[in-house]
């Protein structure tokens, strides 16, 4: 009925899309104290900061200082966003930043002209050129993000040949370079994902290509989240990108008046994997203790479950 | 690899648990005007209220009134909770109620005594009485809930066997009566349940009894309600209970100074089923603006998502 991973990795992307979509600026050291508190729980890779366009994104204009500030634990990843050459020149520059390569490719128009102002032809031809920029400073190139693979609030439905086109590229791509394939990463940008489209997408790949890794970068805008953890879980998915708390979102794919949602919640899927048998490496009492420490800093209720019932470990000490 | 049903029945719950655990007092009219725009969105089984004692629960104390200024829809069951006889009786007497005969039993001793001041065995005892006392108001009794049935903050783990016990004593007093078995519903009084937990206890009750209907009422409280529902459904289960924005949370379950989390939110389970192509009859747009509704009343956010980030109907319409 399933092929469970025996363990998971989450990439905790809170202090970096979280904090990034708040629109104020928060103290760089309890920032830090969160960065330090979610490694010390055990997660071991934390996307910290990002290197983007101060005059866009105003409170992520301190990354460096930020990077620098760190007290890193051995076996740790700290990573950064870069979406442009720049960015990524800054983030090489800066101390202390483990580069986890990844580039964006866009299974959706709309979305790639709204996010990166260019179409998503444009981003793949920009691919190649990443790997060029790479290749130059000696950074391997390990992830290609498809974002929208999912659905598009711009364009609706996006089918998944669509969604194929961008992997099909990338697997063209670094063959023809002779280059170890990266892991794809399918990103429900704008919270689109069911359990059934889940198994569509990552069957499509699984059937193309059975020696790419996937994983997932999921929204849980619509209450859907652990259902397609599972579903994910149950094909073998063991890469996902998770928020603590539950913290954060994309400000561009608001629609309306309506706010995105954050990532899927770690600790809740940290709970989950747990509940399931599924080895995570992670204190889920220590992580819990870190979100009520992000609760603090951001000053009002995440949307994090677990992180206000409690894990149930004490319970299961007392009787019963 | 499922064995998902064709439809899903959902009993809505806020308008009862979801205000009953407020420790304030909503105007009767909006309440109405909440279980009136529920029950036009097409949820066809709405519990409205309470019989329970008022000086224990005030803000139930104008149910028979509440019930009166229903304007009703043909189809739909608007049903009660009453704990002892006097509260069923209560019930009884006030105009409009449409009975869905429950009883509760409990997986639970610490449980038991802390909700029904009574142990499990006491309770089971009561189960006796009250089947005359429904033969007596020649009212069908439909459903025996087993509380606790995933675990007990209280007591820890709670063993499948301890569930069993239950649901081995209701068929048994039912046969023996001569009685149609009612539906079992397994509920999670604490938010202890997970998909392999819930495909455990489904799974032996289905060996035990292949004729008997199961059904969940699920607490959120620590992330995993879709998954849980998820898994639910690949084993054919089709009634859930459920609250209108997450509403709600029992109030004899906190320990320490945790609260409970509320049902798990019928609107994102709507969306769950209709995204894995499963009726449900409810237009989950109109459903959204119920909850909305039930937010305006409580005054704060609800922890419910898919009506904060909207349906996928808008969107699917406009391209891709």
């Amino acid at each position: 009925m399933s092929d469970l991973p025996e363990s998971v990795i989450f990439h905790e992307h809170g202090p970096r899309e979280g904090f990034q979509i708040e629109n104020r600026q928060f103290p760089l050291a309890r920032r830090v104290a969160l960065i330090e508190a979610i490694a010390a729980a055990g997660v071991s890779r934390i996307q910290a900061a990002s290197f983007v366009n101060p005059k866009v994104v105003p409170n992520m204009a301190d990354s460096a200082e930020l990077f620098a500030a760190i007290t890193k634990r051995p076996g740790i990843r700290y990573t950064a966003l870069a979406l442009n050459p720049w960015g990524f020149e800054q983030a090489l520059a800066a101390p202390q930043v483990d580069h986890l390569g990844s580039v964006v490719l866009y299974a959706s128009n709309g979305f790639c002209l709204s996010n990166n102002n260019c179409t998503k032809q444009e981003a793949r031809a920009r691919l190649a050129q990443w790997t060029e920029l790479y290749d130059k400073h000696n950074v391997p190139l390990e992830q290609v993000y498809v974002l929208c693979a999912f659905g598009c609030n711009f364009e609706g439905e996006v089918p998944v040949a669509d969604v194929m086109a961008e992997v099909d590229h990338t697997v063209e791509l670094f063959r023809q370079q002779g280059r170890a394939l990266p892991r794809i990463d399918l990103d429900d940008s704008m919270g689109w994902a069911s359990p059934d489209s889940i198994r569509r997408r990552i069957g499509a790949v699984r059937e193309a290509y059975p020696e790419l890794e996937v994983g997932l970068h999921l929204h849980d805008n619509r209450g859907l989240g652990s259902a397609c953890v599972l579903a994910a879980l149950e094909m073998g998915v063991r890469h996902f990108d998770s928020s603590i708390g539950g913290l954060g979102g994309c400000p561009f794919s608001i629609v309306k008046d309506r706010a995105a949602a954050g990532n899927i919640c770690t600790e809740d899927m940290v709970h989950l994997c747990h509940e399931l048998g599924i080895e995570t490496d992670i204190d889920l009492d220590a992580l819990i203790e870190a979100a009520l420490l992000a609760e603090d800093i951001v000053g009002r209720p995440l949307m994090g479950r677990v992180m206000h019932s409690g894990s149930l470990a004490e319970y299961r000490g007392t009787g019963g």
